[in-house]
């Protein structure tokens, strides 16, 4: 095979989600396109890595030319609610919904004794300073449902020991249109706990 | 989301294989890695895009620095075998494989009356030219399996009319491994059609 295609293909197979024969036929596809895909995709990669920086209030990304990120600048979302979030992918999907309209908080990751991933890690250093500055009343916990989210939660909530804030969390339970058979047990528990009264 | 995030990632979804989703992933993982990953990307991208081009003889892709492709250039190749394939990607499957030692052919396509392609948009021009320049003996047609393969196979036999070479295909049948149980009745028919005396 030809070294630059050979190249082109292993670059492309060491991003998420695309394996090797996926980057063949991504790489195929580009170098036999005709209608300058490769010019667009170089012209797009180029801008988003030189102008793309995390917001250095809350993590998200954002153009480097703004001081703050659209979530952060925008007043209207001062309503005293911060939403942490693991990533900035959970931040596309509560926008998407249109669940929230407060601020967000990206942590960057959860604490992980396997991964080796320690509070420094994670984007917590002004988290503190945002509570009182924002005059943030409520956290909302959007981390997974998982061991390393409820332990990064647990850790934040010590963390912020003095803050007078109020904390609350993702409420667990059923899905919409779940079907009980396709449930694990451990869902089934959380649900059957939180039941509500009618 | 920020329009800079947004344009690249709908770039990653127009590739092949590459879901809205999935190009979200890759684009979030690009811009949070520290290795600089994105700048190799764009390099490799740039490099094939500007040196990069089909080889004139045969069609496979090849470096513009080149006259011919390194199968083309290749003498010990000139073995008098021409295999006939749809794609670059066949090409690199058999090379993998090292069945086949000779001189390829790729047509970029198969005759198709529902996608409209017609014999002007596969790479055909050259193909009576060669099989005399080259002294082919015999041309082995290696394309898929389906009707749009043995009808572009056909064509390309009544095209070559006068042409003294012998024609050969891929034989059909029970893949290495194959269980009966999961073979569909078109191989079924074709493997009993072709069974070999022991």
């Amino acid at each position: 095979m030809n070294p630059k295609i050979e190249k082109l293909i292993k670059q492309f197979a060491k991003l998420p989600r695309v394996g090797n024969r996926a980057a063949r036929r991504i790489v195929l596809g580009l170098l036999q396109d005709k209608t300058g895909r490769i010019g667009k995709l170089v012209d797009a990669l180029t801008d988003a890595n030189e102008n793309i920086c995390p917001c250095p209030v809350c993590g998200v990304l954002t153009d480097r030319v703004r001081e703050k990120c659209e979530y952060c600048s925008d007043t209207a979302r001062a309503n005293g609610m911060l939403c942490l979030v693991r990533d900035l992918s959970d931040v596309w999907v509560l926008e998407k919904s249109g669940v929230f309209n407060g601020r967000y908080h990206v942590l960057g990751g959860l604490l992980s004794g396997v991964a080796g991933i320690t509070p420094d890690d994670l984007n917590l250093g002004n988290l503190a300073t945002r509570i009182s500055d924002e005059k943030i009343t409520e956290i909302i916990f959007a981390l997974p449902n998982t061991v390393e989210g409820k332990t990064t939660q647990q850790y934040i909530i010590s963390m912020l020991n003095n803050a007078n804030v109020n904390y609350s969390e993702l409420a667990s339970g059923v899905p919409l249109g779940g079907d009980l058979d396709y449930i694990d047990d451990g869902t089934l528990s959380l649900a059957f706990g939180g039941r509500r009264a009618l």
